[in-house]
C-alpha cells in the first residue's frame, strides 16, 4: 500500500512547488501568529477572519469589527491590538469574531486554502494536530509562514516536531529533504529549545521591540486539544 | 565596524528575497553540476558556457560546440555527454569550450549574475573558495540550486560547511536563519557524511538511474584550488 506523504514547505514563495490538493495543510507561524490564533480559540473566540492586507483590515474596522493587526511586530494604529498571544484574552475574544492581519501568517493561510483542509498549528496544540492528521489518514503538508518569504528556524523546528509525531504512524513516510532537515534541526534543538531559539532572527526582532516575553509560552506543548480550521475564509473550531 | 554578512538561499525561487548586489554569490549544486564544473576546470577546460534551456544547448551543438546536457539525471540524445563529473575527462575537456545545461544548476548560475561576483562551489574547492571570499572581504551569499525549486539537503550541507569556514574570520557574522540551519545540519552530518547523504532524495534519484557512483567523489574536500567564475556569461578560471 502506498504510504501517506509528509512534506514541509519552508516559505510561502515555495508553496507552488509543494502544493497538494489532497493534503491537510498545517500553517504555522510560531512567533507569533499561529500561537496567538490557537490561544484565541483557547480563550473562546468564535471566529477569526484572516486578512492579507492592512487596507482590508482597516475596512473591517470601519464596519465595526474587532481588529488585530501588526506589521514587523508593531501594532497598527487603527487596530484594537496586535500579535501577541497575550493580547487575545478571554475578556476580549470570548464569543467574538476577530479580524486578523499579520506580516507573514495571514497570507500563508490564504495560500494554503488549495489544500484538502487548512489547520493552524502551534506547539500549544501539536499532539491534537498529529492525532487528527493520522485519524484522517491523509498526506500532511506543513507550510511555514517564514519571514517575508525567507526561511526561519522557529517555524522549521515546529514542522520537524509535527512531522516526527505523524511519522511515528507507519502508514506515513517521507522522501522530502525539507522534512528530513526540519526533523534533524528539531532533534538538535529539542534538548534545550529555549537555548536554541536564543539565536533565531525573529527573537532578535521581537527583543528589539520588547515583544520577546511570549517566546517561552509559544514553545509550550499541548496546552489544548483545540484545532482552528479554515472554513469559508474564516478560522473556526474543528 | 559593520561586519560582512553571510547568507544562504535554499532555492532559486527564493533568490529575489536574498539578492545582494555587493555579495560574492557562490552557486552550488553538489549532486552533480557544481562538482562536475569544478572537475572540468581541474581537467583543463578553457571555458564552460552555462545555458538554461535545452533548445539553446541544441542550437550550440548545431554550431559545432561540445555539449553536456541532462534533465532529471538523463543525458539528452543530442548531447555529447551528461552531468557526471566522471564525464569531464581531460581527453574531452582539455583546452576546450563546453556548453552545459542541467536540471537545476545552470539556471541558478544565470540568476546569481546580479551579484558582485559569481563563483561555482563544491567540496572539491571549498577551502580555496573560503580563502578567496575572506581575501575579498565581501558579503557571501550561497545559492543552493535545490531540486526544481525545492529545498535539498546536499546543497544545504555544503552551504553550511562553507559558511562555517568563512565565519571563522571574525570580520564576518550572520543573522540569517537559513545559514544557522545549514551549519547545524552540516554539524549533524559531518561526522559521517556518507551515512547522512544516504537519505537525501537526490541519492535515491541517482541510484534509480545507476548514477550514484559519484556521490563519494562529490563529497571529497579540497581536490583543487581552482575556482570557476562567471565572466561575460561564461565560466572561466578565476
Amino acid at each position: 500500500m502506498e504510504k501517506h506523504k509528509v512534506e514541509v514547505c519552508y516559505s510561502p514563495a515555495l508553496f507552488p512547488f509543494y502544493e497538494n490538493h489532497d493534503a491537510i495543510v498545517v500553517v504555522t507561524d510560531i512567533l507569533r501568529a499561529s500561537s496567538a490564533i490557537v490561544t484565541a480559540f483557547m480563550n473562546g473566540v468564535e471566529k477569526i477572519i484572516p486578512v492579507g492586507s492592512l487596507e482590508e483590515a482597516k475596512a473591517y474596522k470601519e464596519k465595526g469589527y474587532m481588529v488585530a493587526a501588526e506589521r514587523d511586530g508593531i501594532v497598527r494604529d487603527f487596530a484594537d491590538f496586535g500579535n501577541s498571544p497575550y493580547n487575545f484574552t478571554p475578556e476580549r475574544v470570548q464569543g467574538n469574531q476577530i479580524v486578523y492581519s499579520t506580516t507573514n501568517g495571514t497570507n500563508a493561510i490564504h495560500l494554503a486554502s488549495s489544500g484538502y483542509q487548512v489547520l493552524i498549528g502551534a506547539y500549544l496544540n501539536i499532539t491534537a494536530l498529529a492525532r487528527h492528521i493520522r485519524d484522517e489518514g491523509r498526506d500532511l503538508l506543513v507550510l511555514c509562514a517564514g519571514w517575508k518569504n525567507k526561511f526561519n528556524l522557529e517555524d522549521t523546528l515546529f514542522a520537524g516536531a509535527l512531522a516526527r509525531k505523524v511519522l511515528h504512524d507507519d502508514r506515513y513516510s517521507t522522501i522530502c529533504d525539507a522534512t528530513l532537515g526540519a526533523m534533524d534541526l528539531y532533534d538538535a534543538a529539542s534538548s534545550d529549545m529555549m537555548a536554541y531559539v536564543e539565536k533565531v532572527a525573529q527573537r532578535h526582532r521581537l527583543k528589539k521591540n520588547k515583544l520577546d516575553d511570549v517566546i517561552g509560552y509559544c514553545h509550550e506543548f499541548d496546552m489544548t486539544d483545540l484545532i482552528p480550521v479554515l472554513e469559508d475564509g474564516a478560522l473556526v473550531r474543528l
